[in-house]
């Protein structure tokens, strides 16, 4: 162990055990996810190459190889509990992702959901036994967000009672669904239906896309990989050209909408109950992003420990890097972002089990809120964990940019969040359509409850007048009340801002879009709100007064640079004067100084194995240079002593000259 | 061509023509670009395969390839001018390194600045025949910044008038030198000098590290690949450990210091005039900067400008994504800022120019300021590009994550801009300490000339006394002083945190650094002024009267949107007050849509060749989608109808289940 990083864990102030406890859920979770991380940890088969070392067509390899593994071990161990299937994955996967995820996200999950009786008894079990390795195929080259724009074709023919399905124009080609490439063998493909010469809208159709025998791609089928992306290496995204391909009737799926074999359509009922998958999804990917972040803060904050460099005071031994300011102002409010997006998923979690229940008992009142807020959160959340990484990435030095610092690929693997299931501007949108709406309610008179209740107290309306400025910069539920306040002030900045666009005689629609800048901005504040709030609500449930303490400091610091970064908003708006906000920057950087003893403690918290990390720079024990140079040797590269490029071309160099 | 770009291109208010010159710096300048890269494009030997499809060992293998025939073909073409091989240089990489880069820019330069006559004409011939091929190895494993902490040794020995060369720890492994591992033949280590029992210092020796015929490692000399990066994939940046390496006393460079035979130290004269080549190095850097900022901007617009989604109006046909005013706002300020970049490089090259003229003569009185300022300017420009470059990636939704948009390229082989040649926040604090000294002689009376003369008026003394709130937001001239008065404040309460930590005892250096944050905002302050009157002070050079309305209603937008992300800073100095602050986002959203229609002709300006950028998404003809999928088919993994893994994996799956 390194003398560093063994002197840090000394000085913290608190037990992290206890902490690491809060974060599963309580000890027995704890034990539990460390049982199963050991059985990988030590289970010799599923050993696995550096995927830093290997081309793009090796870690495809590797990638259905894990994917294969990963299926048989659940069954061996008998792990099925969805919790524990989610710590084995990730630990067999490390920074990567699983080559057939989609088989298991999208897939199975739609067939569940939307086969008809017979359906689910024919497709289930061929889906189940891996005989058809199956993905979700919505995207095409040239759309993504708009539905109705979709091209792909569906077209009923009752002569031969089958669907006939096309890709009329190159970019109505399927395009990016993974594990589409090479891997299924069949894709649940979603296409305009046509039928009696009448058009239907989006459908899902299951479409056999290679032979289940020889893997060979169908008649009718051009499928393939979409070629290299930044991350992603072990995954075939794939393209998906339909040339007449037809298709029984009862590849359709049947359980909501259906045609009848003479081509008759009938319509599903209402489809309210997809809201509900979207806000778990959604859920799932902010919780990628504070799996991500912490991750990377582990990696910077350890690192950081055992790295000297420079001098603070001349004459002195180098310095830890964790010792400057500067390092510290970069590192801890990334930290505490790590702690907060890791209670805000939690409690979306939380909150998406409640508010099921109730849909079960058909109470849809609180899922518009959830959708709306989810919609935002995800954004909120993907974007600042994106730029957080980076940042963690280039703390590191000239080290970070090296793949042995696994920061590249938490990156590369991490930034797509911003994009899929959502792209972040479109989802940042949707959050402002609810608040706007929201707004013009309470504007009307109604009384709104929920996290939006905000937007019903008679001080919102007075955005320019000064406010009474009595905030306690260190009392947490006055921090969050100032949120709330931003909040409010710029819901309203940008219902005000819709509503001069219409009075200067635009539409509706342009009015939003010309507004749409002051919407995306209030959403995020709105966000930010709630953030602060659920960090803020979290400290409640902490009994332990060392770990209360430590996460006061943490939340309070995530408030304080929060409005430190946006103190313009403040200050318009009147929640805060000059002095004050003068005031949150000197408080600030007295916070990091305060969190200094505790940052390595905070980080071990996470309890990330290394196998996890799989971080030269992130390692538990600190050994960081002889494990730099253990690895470095390992590069392809170095597999001869002479490249070969010497004699082809350095050689021929010398002469010609 | 694609329709929508060329409605664009119809649809610009300036000659497009005109403006490429005054970026090139004339009409000449310009024909003279474009003849170099069109022998480079229309030269068979010059075409290369993407390196997107590549192998990191096949990628390395492409950029020896390349780095020979550059010497080759430069010679054939007698191609001799530094500016002209800098065009060649950068249309042969695309957006990728010169595997030999360092062996120009590195190991030559210190061999014509260094060695003394007898060395000159032992090796200089060495090093331009490529007999030796170098690189230049200071950064250790375990020492970057700081010189005095390096560990690698040199010790003279009297007795065979050698230096014993050692590598004592694994931390003091030369680490990171591109060209070091697979490449070169020689280096340039820098080690600390011993001779006669007392220690002197870094120090430059050149090693021979392979045998020049074999290219066999020599003796004692451990060298390799550090392994994958993040980007750099075609440069073998490589580590270098020393194990009792004998060289000839005469391996020391002694232009300046000597060792005799006798081991006496003769020291060197002062050795100010390095400053000189970091200020040089540096302006490169920030034309780096601006150049691929520019090429993002390029790709990002014109793919903006084609591709269709989603819908403003209901039943209205999908818009190009151009016309969403949060995609105006993601991308015009970014554009406004390469061409802000571009202008500052201009300034920067020109003034180092100037000033080089005036050191020959003996007049140094300008280059702590212009070394101070190309620091913060460095960082400054490199951070923001850094980041502006994930936000063109991410602008263009899915497609930005393929390779084939070249943006994971482009960013990944800039952003080492932010940890070389001066790690950023080091940069920012070097400015820093500038500007303090700078402040306390304005304090202490003396009158500052140049750019940190602001800090003398005397206004500046008053933080937070209310200023007159003259400012018209429309006037640039305006604009720049309001951006001088803040870095002047910015600057004020950074020397006063110092002040208030020494207060409280504090050493000098634990004051500084109890400052650091408060310190490196005033260099971004600092920079951010000069930029904006960099930008400002062009616009008077330019005398087309439609162009001068475009490049003014950008540097508007540069100006004000500096303001809109920062506006606590302006508040809270009372620089612009509430109304004013919420005038200037409104302006923000009118100028986005004021640039609208020449934002294709903007980015056209640059003239950035298709082979320059590499990018299905920014073609100049705008035929995206066709294109895509020709390259698609052309991913390795398509090589084969069935990969391998579905009878490794995937068909033994079944069978076991």
């Amino acid at each position: 162990m390194n003398p560093d990083i063994m002197r840090e864990r000394r000085n913290a102030t608190f037990d992290v055990e206890k902490l690491t406890h809060i974060l599963d859920g309580g000890p027995e979770k704890t034990k539990r996810r460390r049982k199963i991380e050991s059985m990988v940890l030590s289970d010799p088969d599923l050993k696995e190459e550096d995927p830093s070392f290997l081309s793009r067509s090796e870690n495809y390899d590797q990638g259905v190889k894990k994917s294969a593994q990963i299926i048989l071990k659940l069954r061996e161990y008998g792990i099925a509990d969805p919790e524990e299937i989610y710590y084995f994955k990730n630990i067999v996967k490390g920074n990567r992702h699983e080559s057939m995820r989609l088989h298991f996200t999208m897939f199975l999950p739609t067939l569940y959901g939307q086969c008809d009786p017979q359906q689910s008894r024919k497709w289930i079990p061929l889906a189940e036994s891996f005989q058809a390795v199956g993905t979700y195929a919505q995207t095409e080259m040239g759309h993504g967000t708009h539905l109705r724009g979709m091209e792909t074709t569906a077209t009923y023919d009752p002569a031969t009672q089958e669907f006939v399905l096309n890709s009329p124009t190159v970019s109505s080609m399927k395009w990016w669904p993974g594990g589409l490439g090479k891997t299924s063998n069949h894709a649940i493909v979603l296409a305009q239906l046509y039928t009696q010469g009448n058009f239907h809208g989006l459908h899902a159709f299951i479409v056999p896309i290679r032979d289940m025998d020889t893997h060979v791609p169908l008649p009718g089928i051009v499928v393939g990989d979409i070629g290299p992306k930044f991350g992603f290496s072990e995954v075939d995204n794939g393209f998906l050209k339909l040339e007449n391909v037809r298709i029984p009737r009862d590849n359709m799926l049947m359980k909501y909408a259906k045609v009848e074999p003479d081509g008759t359509y009938l319509k599903p009922p209402s489809a309210k109950l997809t809201y509900g998958t979207m806000v778990f999804v959604r859920s799932v990917i902010v919780g990628e992003a504070a799996f991500a972040l912490s991750k990377s803060c582990t990696i910077a904050i350890r690192y950081s420990s055992v790295r000297h460099q420079s001098e603070i005071r001349p004459g002195d031994p180098e310095p830890q890097i964790l010792d400057y300011q500067t390092q510290q102002y970069k590192l801890f409010p990334l930290l505490a972002m790590a702690y907060a997006f890791t209670f805000v998923s939690q409690y979306m979690r939380q909150t998406y089990r409640r508010i099921s229940g109730d849909i079960n008992q058909g109470d849809f009142s609180e899922l518009p809120e959830l959708h709306a807020l989810s919609a935002g959160l995800k954004a909120f959340t993907t974007w600042a964990t994106n730029s957080a990484i980076e940042v963690c990435r280039m703390s590191c030095g000239g080290h970070g940019y090296s793949c042995s610092s696994a920061l590249p690929d938490i990156y590369v693997n991490f930034t797509p969040t911003c994009t899929y299931e959502g792209e972040n501007t479109v989802m940042m949108l949707q959050t402002a359509r609810f608040l706007v709406k929201s707004y013009r309610q309470a504007k009307a008179g109604q009384q709104l409850s929920g996290i939006v209740s905000y937007l019903n107290e008679p001080k919102h309306g007075q955005l320019l007048a000064a406010r009474p400025t009595v905030v306690d910069i260190n009392d947490l539920a006055s921090l969050v009340e100032v949120y709330k306040l931003r909040a409010a002030t710029l819901v309203e900045l940008a219902a005000k801002s819709i509503q001069q666009e219409l009075q200067l005689r635009k539409s509706q629609e342009d009015a939003w879009n010309n507004s749409a800048v002051d919407l995306v901005r209030a959403t995020d504040a709105h966000c930010h709100y709630v953030v602060v709030k659920i960090f803020t609500d979290k400290l409640g449930e902490v009994g332990d007064t060392s770990i209360h303490s430590v996460m006061s400091t943490l939340a309070l610091l995530y408030a304080l640079n929060g409005i430190k970064n946006n103190s313009g908003d403040f200050l318009q708006a009147g929640l805060l004067n000059v002095p004050q906000v003068l005031q949150v920057s000197v408080r600030v950087k007295e916070l990091l100084s305060q969190l200094r003893p505790n940052a390595v403690a905070l980080v071990d918290a996470f309890d990330h194995r290394d196998k996890t990390l799989n971080s030269v720079l992130g390692r538990y024990d600190g050994n960081v240079y002889e494990n730099l140079f253990a690895w470095a040797r390992r590069s392809p590269l170095n597999s001869t002593e002479v490249h070969e490029s010497f004699h082809k071309y350095l050689k021929p160099l010398q002469a010609k000259l």
